[in-house]
Protein backbone atom coordinates (compact mmCIF):
# COMPACT_ATOMS: atom_id res chain seq x y z
CA UNK A 1 0.00 0.00 0.00
CA UNK A 2 1.92 3.36 -1.04
CA UNK A 3 0.78 6.96 0.04
CA UNK A 4 1.32 9.41 -2.92
CA UNK A 5 0.76 13.01 -2.89
CA UNK A 6 0.55 14.96 -6.53
CA UNK A 7 -0.01 18.33 -7.75
CA UNK A 8 -0.22 19.25 -11.21
CA UNK A 9 0.90 22.64 -12.49
CA UNK A 10 0.05 23.84 -15.94
CA UNK A 11 2.08 26.40 -17.67
CA UNK A 12 1.37 28.94 -19.57
CA UNK A 13 -2.25 29.37 -18.30
CA UNK A 14 -2.12 33.25 -18.85
CA UNK A 15 -4.02 33.80 -15.74
CA UNK A 16 -3.04 33.14 -12.23
CA UNK A 17 -6.20 30.40 -11.54
CA UNK A 18 -5.49 26.59 -11.84
CA UNK A 19 -8.24 24.98 -10.32
CA UNK A 20 -10.23 24.14 -12.84
CA UNK A 21 -6.97 22.33 -14.46
CA UNK A 22 -7.28 20.82 -10.83
CA UNK A 23 -10.72 19.66 -11.14
CA UNK A 24 -10.36 18.11 -14.35
CA UNK A 25 -7.04 16.00 -12.68
CA UNK A 26 -9.62 15.39 -9.96
CA UNK A 27 -12.42 14.30 -12.10
CA UNK A 28 -10.33 11.68 -13.48
CA UNK A 29 -8.71 10.31 -10.11
CA UNK A 30 -12.43 10.10 -9.04
CA UNK A 31 -12.74 7.42 -12.21
CA UNK A 32 -10.39 4.92 -10.47
CA UNK A 33 -12.56 4.33 -7.24
CA UNK A 34 -8.51 5.27 -5.42
CA UNK A 35 -9.00 6.43 -1.79
CA UNK A 36 -8.32 10.03 -2.37
CA UNK A 37 -8.00 13.62 -0.37
CA UNK A 38 -7.73 16.65 -1.29
CA UNK A 39 -5.68 19.19 0.31
CA UNK A 40 -5.12 23.20 -0.44
CA UNK A 41 -1.59 22.15 -1.54
CA UNK A 42 -2.23 18.45 -3.70
CA UNK A 43 -4.63 15.54 -3.88
CA UNK A 44 -2.77 11.85 -1.84
CA UNK A 45 -3.74 8.87 -3.30
CA UNK A 46 -3.64 5.53 -1.77
CA UNK A 47 -3.54 2.57 -2.97
CA UNK A 48 -1.28 -0.38 -4.50
CA UNK A 49 1.67 1.05 -6.14
CA UNK A 50 0.92 0.09 -10.14
CA UNK A 51 -3.01 1.56 -9.30
CA UNK A 52 -1.69 4.79 -7.76
CA UNK A 53 1.00 5.68 -10.48
CA UNK A 54 -1.14 5.17 -13.53
CA UNK A 55 -3.83 7.06 -12.46
CA UNK A 56 -1.25 9.72 -11.42
CA UNK A 57 -0.02 9.61 -14.66
CA UNK A 58 -3.94 9.88 -15.76
CA UNK A 59 -4.15 12.99 -14.10
CA UNK A 60 -1.09 14.65 -15.43
CA UNK A 61 -2.18 13.78 -18.67
CA UNK A 62 -5.42 15.79 -18.21
CA UNK A 63 -4.40 19.51 -18.66
CA UNK A 64 -2.90 18.61 -22.08
CA UNK A 65 -6.33 17.75 -22.99
CA UNK A 66 -7.54 21.09 -22.33
CA UNK A 67 -4.94 22.92 -24.70
CA UNK A 68 -2.04 23.65 -22.10
CA UNK A 69 0.98 22.56 -23.82
CA UNK A 70 3.47 22.03 -20.49
CA UNK A 71 2.20 20.51 -17.53
CA UNK A 72 4.99 20.45 -13.97
CA UNK A 73 3.90 18.10 -11.58
CA UNK A 74 5.52 17.18 -8.23
CA UNK A 75 5.18 13.91 -7.03
CA UNK A 76 5.93 12.44 -3.19
CA UNK A 77 5.57 8.69 -2.91
CA UNK A 78 5.66 7.38 0.64
CA UNK A 79 5.67 3.64 0.61
CA UNK A 80 5.66 1.34 3.91
CA UNK A 81 6.19 -2.08 3.88
CA UNK A 82 6.18 -3.38 7.29
CA UNK A 83 2.93 -2.53 7.82
CA UNK A 84 -0.42 -1.85 6.27
CA UNK A 85 -0.31 2.19 6.41
CA UNK A 86 -3.38 4.16 5.68
CA UNK A 87 -3.23 7.57 5.03
CA UNK A 88 -5.45 8.53 8.00
CA UNK A 89 -3.73 6.46 10.43
CA UNK A 90 0.06 8.90 9.58
CA UNK A 91 -2.16 11.88 10.51
CA UNK A 92 -3.58 10.32 13.71
CA UNK A 93 -0.15 8.87 14.49
CA UNK A 94 1.30 11.99 14.69
CA UNK A 95 -1.83 13.97 16.89
CA UNK A 96 -1.31 11.47 19.32
CA UNK A 97 2.25 12.39 19.87
CA UNK A 98 2.23 15.99 20.08
CA UNK A 99 2.71 17.68 23.08
CA UNK A 100 0.97 21.12 22.81
CA UNK A 101 -2.24 20.06 22.06
CA UNK A 102 -4.82 23.02 20.28
CA UNK B 1 -0.36 35.92 2.03
CA UNK B 2 2.00 32.89 1.29
CA UNK B 3 0.71 29.05 1.30
CA UNK B 4 3.27 26.84 2.40
CA UNK B 5 3.34 22.60 2.69
CA UNK B 6 6.31 21.12 4.58
CA UNK B 7 7.46 17.48 4.64
CA UNK B 8 10.51 16.98 7.36
CA UNK B 9 12.18 13.40 6.94
CA UNK B 10 14.48 12.16 9.63
CA UNK B 11 17.37 10.70 7.86
CA UNK B 12 18.89 7.52 9.81
CA UNK B 13 16.18 6.93 12.44
CA UNK B 14 17.19 2.93 12.56
CA UNK B 15 13.37 2.23 12.08
CA UNK B 16 10.40 3.38 9.77
CA UNK B 17 8.43 5.52 11.86
CA UNK B 18 8.92 9.10 11.57
CA UNK B 19 5.64 10.61 13.50
CA UNK B 20 7.73 11.22 16.68
CA UNK B 21 9.77 13.58 14.87
CA UNK B 22 7.05 15.24 12.78
CA UNK B 23 5.09 15.68 16.32
CA UNK B 24 8.05 17.87 17.17
CA UNK B 25 7.81 19.89 14.26
CA UNK B 26 4.26 20.36 14.84
CA UNK B 27 4.52 21.63 18.27
CA UNK B 28 7.01 23.98 17.22
CA UNK B 29 4.64 25.29 14.42
CA UNK B 30 1.63 25.71 17.27
CA UNK B 31 3.73 27.72 18.83
CA UNK B 32 3.92 30.24 15.71
CA UNK B 33 -0.14 30.58 16.14
CA UNK B 34 -0.01 30.80 12.52
CA UNK B 35 -2.95 28.36 10.83
CA UNK B 36 -2.06 25.12 9.68
CA UNK B 37 -3.26 21.94 8.31
CA UNK B 38 -1.89 18.62 9.25
CA UNK B 39 -2.34 16.33 6.22
CA UNK B 40 -1.21 12.28 5.64
CA UNK B 41 1.60 13.60 3.55
CA UNK B 42 2.48 17.16 4.99
CA UNK B 43 1.82 20.46 6.72
CA UNK B 44 0.44 22.85 5.63
CA UNK B 45 0.98 26.32 6.64
CA UNK B 46 -0.77 29.89 6.07
CA UNK B 47 0.44 33.34 6.21
CA UNK B 48 3.18 36.37 5.79
CA UNK B 49 5.90 34.95 3.60
CA UNK B 50 8.48 35.92 5.93
CA UNK B 51 6.70 34.18 9.08
CA UNK B 52 5.87 31.02 6.96
CA UNK B 53 9.70 30.45 6.24
CA UNK B 54 10.96 31.29 9.99
CA UNK B 55 8.58 28.58 11.26
CA UNK B 56 9.85 25.86 8.70
CA UNK B 57 13.14 26.63 9.14
CA UNK B 58 12.51 26.47 12.94
CA UNK B 59 10.20 23.06 12.40
CA UNK B 60 13.66 21.55 10.43
CA UNK B 61 16.01 22.07 13.00
CA UNK B 62 13.11 19.62 15.71
CA UNK B 63 14.87 16.48 14.69
CA UNK B 64 18.33 17.37 15.40
CA UNK B 65 17.73 18.49 19.07
CA UNK B 66 16.40 14.86 19.68
CA UNK B 67 20.02 13.67 18.13
CA UNK B 68 19.01 13.30 14.17
CA UNK B 69 21.91 14.13 12.46
CA UNK B 70 20.46 14.88 8.97
CA UNK B 71 17.40 16.03 7.90
CA UNK B 72 15.84 15.93 4.84
CA UNK B 73 12.77 18.84 4.01
CA UNK B 74 10.77 19.22 1.14
CA UNK B 75 8.53 22.99 0.83
CA UNK B 76 6.22 23.65 -1.42
CA UNK B 77 5.38 27.70 -1.93
CA UNK B 78 2.95 28.65 -3.21
CA UNK B 79 2.78 32.27 -3.53
CA UNK B 80 -0.30 34.40 -5.25
CA UNK B 81 -0.06 38.20 -4.78
CA UNK B 82 -3.37 39.46 -6.99
CA UNK B 83 -5.64 38.73 -3.90
CA UNK B 84 -5.95 37.25 -0.44
CA UNK B 85 -5.57 33.63 -1.18
CA UNK B 86 -6.59 30.70 2.28
CA UNK B 87 -5.89 27.45 2.08
CA UNK B 88 -9.17 26.40 2.76
CA UNK B 89 -10.33 28.80 -0.54
CA UNK B 90 -8.20 26.62 -3.03
CA UNK B 91 -10.23 23.83 -1.95
CA UNK B 92 -13.31 24.96 -2.42
CA UNK B 93 -12.56 26.35 -5.84
CA UNK B 94 -11.52 23.09 -6.99
CA UNK B 95 -14.28 21.11 -5.65
CA UNK B 96 -16.67 24.06 -7.33
CA UNK B 97 -15.22 22.81 -10.63
CA UNK B 98 -15.51 19.21 -10.40
CA UNK B 99 -17.66 17.43 -12.86
CA UNK B 100 -17.88 14.12 -10.93
CA UNK B 101 -19.23 14.46 -7.38
CA UNK B 102 -18.43 11.74 -4.78
CA UNK C 1 9.59 13.93 -24.16
CA UNK C 2 9.21 14.27 -20.82
CA UNK C 3 12.24 15.56 -18.31
CA UNK C 4 11.67 14.49 -14.54
CA UNK C 5 13.81 14.26 -11.28
CA UNK C 6 13.79 11.48 -8.54
CA UNK C 7 14.99 11.63 -5.62
CA UNK C 8 15.20 8.39 -3.81
CA UNK C 9 14.98 8.64 0.04
CA UNK C 10 15.21 5.15 2.08
CA UNK C 11 13.88 5.57 5.83
CA UNK C 12 15.14 3.48 8.73
CA UNK C 13 18.83 3.31 7.30
CA UNK C 14 20.05 3.83 10.74
CA UNK C 15 23.04 5.68 9.60
CA UNK C 16 23.22 8.84 7.84
CA UNK C 17 24.56 7.83 4.76
CA UNK C 18 22.40 7.09 1.65
CA UNK C 19 24.57 7.22 -1.22
CA UNK C 20 24.62 3.07 -1.61
CA UNK C 21 21.21 3.28 -2.25
CA UNK C 22 21.07 6.12 -4.48
CA UNK C 23 23.73 4.02 -6.70
CA UNK C 24 21.93 0.70 -6.81
CA UNK C 25 19.07 3.24 -7.78
CA UNK C 26 21.46 4.18 -10.68
CA UNK C 27 22.56 0.91 -12.07
CA UNK C 28 19.00 -0.10 -12.40
CA UNK C 29 18.20 3.63 -14.33
CA UNK C 30 21.48 2.48 -16.68
CA UNK C 31 19.83 -0.59 -17.66
CA UNK C 32 17.25 1.28 -19.24
CA UNK C 33 19.38 2.84 -21.67
CA UNK C 34 17.58 6.42 -20.94
CA UNK C 35 19.44 9.79 -21.42
CA UNK C 36 20.39 11.13 -17.68
CA UNK C 37 22.36 13.81 -15.49
CA UNK C 38 23.36 12.36 -11.78
CA UNK C 39 22.86 15.68 -9.71
CA UNK C 40 24.15 16.10 -6.30
CA UNK C 41 20.34 16.56 -4.92
CA UNK C 42 18.58 14.00 -7.49
CA UNK C 43 18.80 11.74 -10.64
CA UNK C 44 17.15 13.51 -14.16
CA UNK C 45 15.98 11.60 -16.88
CA UNK C 46 14.92 12.52 -19.91
CA UNK C 47 12.37 10.34 -22.43
CA UNK C 48 9.27 8.70 -23.71
CA UNK C 49 6.75 9.62 -20.52
CA UNK C 50 5.92 6.13 -20.34
CA UNK C 51 9.84 4.77 -20.13
CA UNK C 52 10.82 7.75 -17.45
CA UNK C 53 7.70 6.53 -14.96
CA UNK C 54 8.64 2.73 -16.08
CA UNK C 55 12.23 3.25 -14.23
CA UNK C 56 11.23 5.56 -11.60
CA UNK C 57 8.95 3.33 -10.37
CA UNK C 58 12.22 0.16 -10.66
CA UNK C 59 14.39 2.94 -9.14
CA UNK C 60 12.23 3.30 -6.44
CA UNK C 61 12.00 -1.14 -5.92
CA UNK C 62 15.84 -0.77 -5.68
CA UNK C 63 16.30 0.12 -1.84
CA UNK C 64 13.37 -2.43 -0.73
CA UNK C 65 15.48 -5.51 -2.41
CA UNK C 66 17.95 -4.05 -0.28
CA UNK C 67 16.31 -4.44 3.09
CA UNK C 68 14.86 -1.15 3.87
CA UNK C 69 11.05 -1.57 4.42
CA UNK C 70 10.15 2.17 3.63
CA UNK C 71 10.92 4.75 1.06
CA UNK C 72 9.90 8.50 0.35
CA UNK C 73 10.85 9.40 -3.62
CA UNK C 74 9.92 12.77 -4.60
CA UNK C 75 9.63 13.22 -8.37
CA UNK C 76 9.38 16.21 -10.10
CA UNK C 77 8.43 16.02 -13.86
CA UNK C 78 8.21 18.76 -16.38
CA UNK C 79 6.29 17.41 -19.83
CA UNK C 80 6.31 20.19 -22.62
CA UNK C 81 4.31 19.27 -25.88
CA UNK C 82 5.13 22.35 -27.52
CA UNK C 83 8.49 21.29 -28.79
CA UNK C 84 11.03 18.74 -28.11
CA UNK C 85 12.71 20.13 -25.10
CA UNK C 86 16.05 18.69 -24.29
CA UNK C 87 17.90 18.81 -20.59
CA UNK C 88 20.51 20.41 -21.90
CA UNK C 89 18.87 22.53 -23.91
CA UNK C 90 17.24 23.92 -20.60
CA UNK C 91 20.32 24.62 -18.89
CA UNK C 92 21.69 26.65 -21.98
CA UNK C 93 19.01 28.45 -22.52
CA UNK C 94 18.68 29.82 -18.66
CA UNK C 95 22.17 30.74 -19.19
CA UNK C 96 21.85 32.46 -22.40
CA UNK C 97 19.44 34.93 -20.57
CA UNK C 98 21.15 35.78 -17.42
CA UNK C 99 22.62 39.34 -16.85
CA UNK C 100 25.61 38.20 -14.58
CA UNK C 101 28.06 36.40 -16.26
CA UNK C 102 30.35 34.20 -13.43
CA UNK D 1 26.90 23.35 5.41
CA UNK D 2 23.17 22.68 4.22
CA UNK D 3 22.19 21.37 0.38
CA UNK D 4 19.31 22.90 -1.18
CA UNK D 5 17.73 22.63 -4.56
CA UNK D 6 15.11 25.43 -5.71
CA UNK D 7 12.92 24.87 -8.65
CA UNK D 8 10.74 28.35 -8.74
CA UNK D 9 7.91 28.48 -11.45
CA UNK D 10 6.02 31.23 -12.38
CA UNK D 11 2.37 30.83 -12.77
CA UNK D 12 0.29 32.46 -15.41
CA UNK D 13 3.16 33.34 -18.07
CA UNK D 14 0.74 33.24 -20.40
CA UNK D 15 3.26 30.73 -22.88
CA UNK D 16 5.50 27.52 -22.18
CA UNK D 17 8.83 29.25 -21.79
CA UNK D 18 10.12 29.88 -18.22
CA UNK D 19 13.58 30.17 -18.70
CA UNK D 20 13.76 33.98 -18.73
CA UNK D 21 12.35 33.87 -15.05
CA UNK D 22 14.85 31.13 -13.91
CA UNK D 23 17.53 33.39 -15.55
CA UNK D 24 16.45 36.64 -13.27
CA UNK D 25 16.39 34.05 -9.98
CA UNK D 26 19.80 33.24 -10.96
CA UNK D 27 21.55 36.36 -11.41
CA UNK D 28 20.08 36.77 -7.78
CA UNK D 29 21.71 34.06 -6.40
CA UNK D 30 24.71 35.07 -8.07
CA UNK D 31 25.04 38.41 -5.62
CA UNK D 32 25.00 35.92 -2.74
CA UNK D 33 28.68 34.41 -3.77
CA UNK D 34 27.05 31.22 -2.42
CA UNK D 35 27.98 28.18 -4.34
CA UNK D 36 25.63 26.97 -6.56
CA UNK D 37 24.86 24.31 -9.62
CA UNK D 38 22.49 25.26 -12.52
CA UNK D 39 20.56 22.12 -13.68
CA UNK D 40 18.20 20.89 -15.82
CA UNK D 41 15.27 20.88 -13.52
CA UNK D 42 16.44 23.53 -10.87
CA UNK D 43 19.62 25.18 -8.83
CA UNK D 44 21.59 23.70 -6.18
CA UNK D 45 22.55 25.44 -3.61
CA UNK D 46 25.22 25.21 -0.82
CA UNK D 47 26.24 27.06 2.56
CA UNK D 48 25.06 27.96 5.80
CA UNK D 49 21.38 27.06 6.34
CA UNK D 50 20.04 30.66 6.83
CA UNK D 51 22.02 32.21 4.06
CA UNK D 52 20.71 29.83 1.54
CA UNK D 53 17.00 30.08 2.97
CA UNK D 54 17.57 33.78 2.81
CA UNK D 55 18.84 33.47 -1.11
CA UNK D 56 15.95 30.98 -2.09
CA UNK D 57 13.33 33.61 -0.44
CA UNK D 58 14.91 36.73 -3.02
CA UNK D 59 15.54 34.33 -6.02
CA UNK D 60 11.54 33.23 -5.29
CA UNK D 61 10.55 37.05 -5.30
CA UNK D 62 12.10 37.92 -8.51
CA UNK D 63 9.03 36.82 -10.92
CA UNK D 64 6.94 39.04 -8.66
CA UNK D 65 9.71 42.02 -10.01
CA UNK D 66 8.96 41.34 -13.39
CA UNK D 67 5.09 41.57 -13.35
CA UNK D 68 3.94 37.84 -12.46
CA UNK D 69 1.33 37.41 -9.28
CA UNK D 70 1.69 33.59 -8.46
CA UNK D 71 4.80 31.81 -8.45
CA UNK D 72 5.50 28.27 -7.51
CA UNK D 73 8.57 27.64 -5.44
CA UNK D 74 9.62 23.82 -4.68
CA UNK D 75 12.70 23.53 -2.23
CA UNK D 76 14.12 20.47 -1.03
CA UNK D 77 16.62 20.98 2.04
CA UNK D 78 19.08 18.45 2.59
CA UNK D 79 20.92 18.88 5.64
CA UNK D 80 23.78 17.11 7.65
CA UNK D 81 25.59 17.95 10.87
CA UNK D 82 27.46 14.86 11.15
CA UNK D 83 30.19 15.77 8.71
CA UNK D 84 30.89 18.96 6.12
CA UNK D 85 28.97 17.69 2.97
CA UNK D 86 29.84 18.75 -0.13
CA UNK D 87 27.24 18.88 -3.09
CA UNK D 88 30.17 17.54 -5.41
CA UNK D 89 30.50 14.98 -2.62
CA UNK D 90 27.59 13.45 -2.90
CA UNK D 91 28.04 13.13 -6.49
CA UNK D 92 31.16 11.27 -5.82
CA UNK D 93 30.52 9.28 -3.46
CA UNK D 94 27.24 7.21 -5.53
CA UNK D 95 29.94 7.55 -8.10
CA UNK D 96 32.34 5.66 -6.07
CA UNK D 97 29.57 2.66 -5.39
CA UNK D 98 27.91 1.90 -8.90
CA UNK D 99 28.04 -1.66 -10.47
CA UNK D 100 27.72 -0.51 -13.69
CA UNK D 101 30.26 1.49 -15.44
CA UNK D 102 28.82 3.79 -17.92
Amino acid sequence: MAIAEVSIVPIGTGGTSVSGYVAGALDELKKSGLTYKLTPMGTIIEGDLDAVLAVIKAMHETPFAKGIERVYSTIKLDDRRDKDAHMDDKVASVKQKTDINT
